[in-house]
């Protein structure tokens, strides 16, 4: 695999170029634009996520020799295509909700405006990335929301693609996870990585106390023991007795939580290790993670749940073309007019309209007005603005990607969410949190 | 991102190979085991998946420049350990069930016997890869089963990460889809790719007319042309006027599809079109490809319930120390004790019993018998071997990788299908249509 997503893509997007490029349609300057129809079910706001590594992927799209050569050898396309396809970089704008923003059903979150050719092409990988991320944001946010500032990590690399992995961890982060236990997060995104010994570690020994000892060793008496390889009460005593009263943290991987919690607290407690955390990760999700609000636990770690959108493992996004100009130059607003897949043509902006106490009430789509009247919105006014310029003539703005970007992802995450109602936090089904509304 | 699968690992098993190596222990050699401990909620068998391209990541497993770098840099092992980092390939020895293979609670899918060290940082890969590819496989299976011989198409890609949507367009393959719309998955595994055009294509156009003229100009009569952008009746008169009666397909992507296939068809036969043949893709899975069995469909399209495992996005695999020599040399088995996890330790063997019709009746796993145990099973009885030796010395098998890989494991869940009960493939949820026995 190259470093180019250029063939992260579904053959029918090129083979639309192949046909528009020859009756001339696909140089027709076109107004692409990525949204959900809804919300996963039952939730009461979403997540964006992805957008700075959609970005970077965008910006390296490139078709080089061997995917040529491919697209050849499979007659994907014509030879005049192929030509057109050596010389693609994608030199359109981007406009978009900024990564970390909440979102509702209807939200333009991307809108992109470039021939019908050059955007039509990057439907699969925009969808991938906003899909799979924002899932994952999603479903993270809540589970950050009921741990009650309590640091989460994410530790579900495991159970997920290996490459849908580091997206995990890095959306994971971005909507308020303190760590991952993905290394190649750490290394691609900056994200702190943490993790110590497993199961395996103590088998390996003679005896639970010979693996503590050794992981002691190795990593300070500040490490996390992992106590309930045989009996959890044993491997609490033992980890105190090897580690001392300074003991970082233990953890617990079984067993009925909060029951375990307690009694794990209040050993450690009778011991004298009364800095000791209690790190808890067993199949847990946002339910069960509000079951522990009362529990000892000082952190929790989440796999599974997480990764896989915590059963919404897309978050159901469309790609789809909203308006385009005519032979005259003209722009035309178009939208599929078949049953149950309504969509609304047209160029949008949006804005977050907040009460006097800057609690949100309204998710408000302009329509018609198209991204660049962003400056109608004055400070000071109730409508906050939430399109951004991403990507000027092909070139992505430096604040968006890259470890600083995620930064800012995760910040503007953390503002955003003072201003959702209260009633967004619940964790039962209910409808989203504010209305969209068209004008 | 480098090739190497190095960092796509959990940094517990990096500093599980410190403490280890720091004491010794990380030599002492060991038997790993990737197992499913359930199938998914009500499933009757599993596929396996993900083993080809397994053996391939971890025979470029290797630790660079930029990675020992990020690790040095984040401290997150000493030195030494860094210097052993450098050196490691696997030199192991992977035995486990063939690709295509089914599976059921407690089958030995995967065993792997190095050194703890060189063994224990592949378990994130190997979960990862497996849990998420056997997963896809496991509901495609199910489509396969029910499509009654029409073909399938994956092409989810949209809908999840990536890179995973590569991995899901091989998975559903070898569990029986006939094609992929992801271009990559063709390139790399060798797998057919379709896909004419979509919506945005007839928007484009100034009619539905000019756009399908322009398709069939480009693709010629034999393409599909998508039909349900504006009114499907009318989509259809015009597809076969632009294209004569010997247009190749349409594509319905929306309605109510039993009742909207049956019409067209009769349609296409009024218009004498009879050859044409119809393509539905609406948010399909097996329990819609099932009500779909009396219309006249003549092929599938299948996007986000195949990527996602149709509602089990995680096959639930672990990767367990199951067994390690002690300081004499010894074997000791090992498992973890605490309550709900259990695991049972020990080399396996499995082979599945077949009764005189060659219907599947038993999943017999050997315990203490271990891997090479083979020979044992003499052709003509009725147990059917069930473990092939996968790697050898760090080596992979030709036969399991690459696109030979991938047909063969193809073929072989083809052949593996016969063999199952004919309650197995029911789409209803129950329990594993043959029991797990261990001896």
């Amino acid at each position: 695999m190259t470093g180019s997503a250029a063939l992260f893509t579904d053959r029918y997007e090129l083979t639309m170029v192949d046909a528009a490029l020859l009756d001339g349609t696909g140089h027709r300057e076109s107004l692409f634009e990525a949204f959900g129809r809804r919300l996963p079910n039952g939730r009461r706001y979403g997540i964006v996520a992805g957008t700075g590594r959609l970005l970077e992927l965008i910006e390296r799209f490139r078709f080089e020799d061997a995917e040529l050569e491919y697209l050849r050898e499979h007659r994907v396309v014509r030879d005049a295509t192929l030509d057109w396809l050596a010389d693609y970089r994608f030199r359109g704008e981007i406009w978009g909700y900024r990564e970390g923003e909440a979102y509702f059903p209807g939200s333009p979150l991307l809108t992109i405006q470039a021939s019908f050719a050059e955007a039509v092409m990057l439907e699969t990988v925009v969808l991938s990335v906003l899909n799979y991320d924002s899932s994952v944001a999603s479903a993270a946010a809540r589970m950050v929301s009921v741990a009650l500032g309590r640091p989460i990590a994410e530790m579900g690399s495991r159970r997920t693609n290996e490459g849908s992995a580091i997206a995990a961890a890095r959306a994971a982060y971005i909507a308020g996870f303190d760590a991952t236990s993905n290394l190649e997060a750490g290394r691609t995104w900056g994200i702190p990585t943490m993790g110590t010994a497993a199961h395996a570690f103590t088998l390996l020994h003679d005896s639970e106390e010979a693996a503590f000892r050794a992981q002691v060793e190795a990593m300070g008496t500040g490490t996390t023991l992992l106590v309930d390889t045989y009996d959890i009460a044993t491997g609490v005593e033992t980890a105190v007795r090897v580690a001392g009263t300074e003991l970082g943290a233990v953890r617990i991987d079984s067993g009925d939580l909060p029951t375990v919690v307690a009694d794990v607290r209040a050993q450690l407690d009778d011991l004298g290790a009364v800095n000791t955390r209690i790190t808890v990760t067993s199949d847990l999700d946002e339910y069960q993670i509000a079951a522990l609000s009362g529990a000892p636990a000082d952190a929790y770690g989440v796999g599974t749940s997480v990764v896989t959108g915590s059963g919404f493992p897309a978050a159901g996004m469309v790609y789809k073309l909203v308006a385009r100009r005519g032979d005259d130059g003209e722009w035309v607003d178009v939208a599929k007019s078949s049953p149950k897949k309504i969509s609304i043509g047209g160029r949008k902006n949006a804005a977050r309209r907040l009460d006097s106490t800057r609690t949100a009430r309204e998710e408000i789509v302009f329509v018609g007005d198209g991204p660049e009247g962003e400056a109608e919105f004055e400070p000071g006014d109730e409508l906050r603005p939430l399109m951004v310029h991403l990507m000027h003539a092909g070139r992505a703005d430096a604040a968006w990607t890259g470890h600083a970007g995620v930064e800012a992802a995760r910040a503007h995450r953390a503002e955003v969410m003072q201003e959702l109602p209260i009633e967004a936090f619940r964790l039962g089904r209910g409808e989203p949190v504010i209305p969209t509304t068209y004008r």
